[in-house]
């Protein structure tokens, strides 16, 4: 059972239990220096000011599939969310004053559980499938199942708005 | 089968056939003036450049939960891309010089199908679940899996570089 706080909706058919459209394979996992909710970063932005690098440990049947992703700068992480209830679609932040629908917030807590993630790329080792990144946002094991070069010209939009954003800042996760 | 030019490499098993780790559950469709591949852009920066918009489809079970979405002048859509085979480790995109991992590509041939794509939000109609983009580069009825609102603070890296990149530019999908 989820617990909800005011304002807040569920979907009575839980996302995880439908029969499925898709599935996912997972080719990795997260190896960061968050074990528990209460110390881990809830964006990337506040993961970059701890300080803490991260890395990412690619399974041995994809690490072929790493070869030349030296060539970025910064890299896309789409991670999987595996703990995360998927049936909360209005959802109140902590410190929002009104409750908003899960497609426009960045919570961990969404239909499809997947965490998206710009990091800037430190190192690839093909050979252990070790990527080394600056930081990350998630708990340490977290599932990846996807990684994509950033592109700036499709990618960066630097002057892009959130209307009311501030009040979300410490509370929208990935 | 997957038909491989010179070079690319296949895995020996298929992730879709693959015991799945996580199911997706598709929570609308992409709408798109693109019926054919020969006519579909190949990255959104292409989509931009034809001057035609698109739209999604969002199933009335989630539409609720675009509640605040307006607020975002730029949406990350994450799309599945049904009909691309999963197999395609290594791939020598048409007009690259050498074979590539397909993690430092964006083609739509990988091992988790999912697009990513960066779109301006033109409007938002929770009503009828109908989000309006300001161009797609994917083929009209692609399912989607999640909306996230972009942020500049986390998702922005405007000098992020990709060496030889230039190559790729009409190559390299989502």
């Amino acid at each position: 059972m989820v617990e909800t706080r005011s304002g807040e909706k569920l979907l009575e058919t839980d996302p995880a239990t439908m029969p499925p459209d898709g599935h996912v394979d997972f080719i990795g996992r997260i190896a960061s220096p968050w074990i528990t909710r209460e110390t881990c970063p809830k964006n990337m932005k506040a993961a970059r000011e701890t300080g803490q690098p991260a890395h990412l440990a690619i399974d041995p049947l994809y690490r072929e599939s790493l070869l030349g992703l030296e060539r970025a700068s910064h890299v896309i992480v789409l991670s999987w969310l595996h703990h995360a209830p998927r049936q909360l679609i209005i959802q109140k932040p902590r410190h929002a004053m009104e409750p908003k629908g899960v497609f426009s917030l960045r919570s961990p807590a969404r239909p499809n559980p997947i965490g998206l993630h710009v990091a800037r790329l430190v190192a690839v080792d093909i050979d252990t499938g070790r990527i080394d990144l600056d930081a990350i946002d998630v708990l340490d094991g977290t599932p990846v199942i996807d990684i994509k070069p950033y592109f700036a010209s499709t990618d960066a939009f630097a002057a892009a708005t959130m209307a009311g954003r501030d009040e979300l800042s410490r509370s929208d996760g990935q």
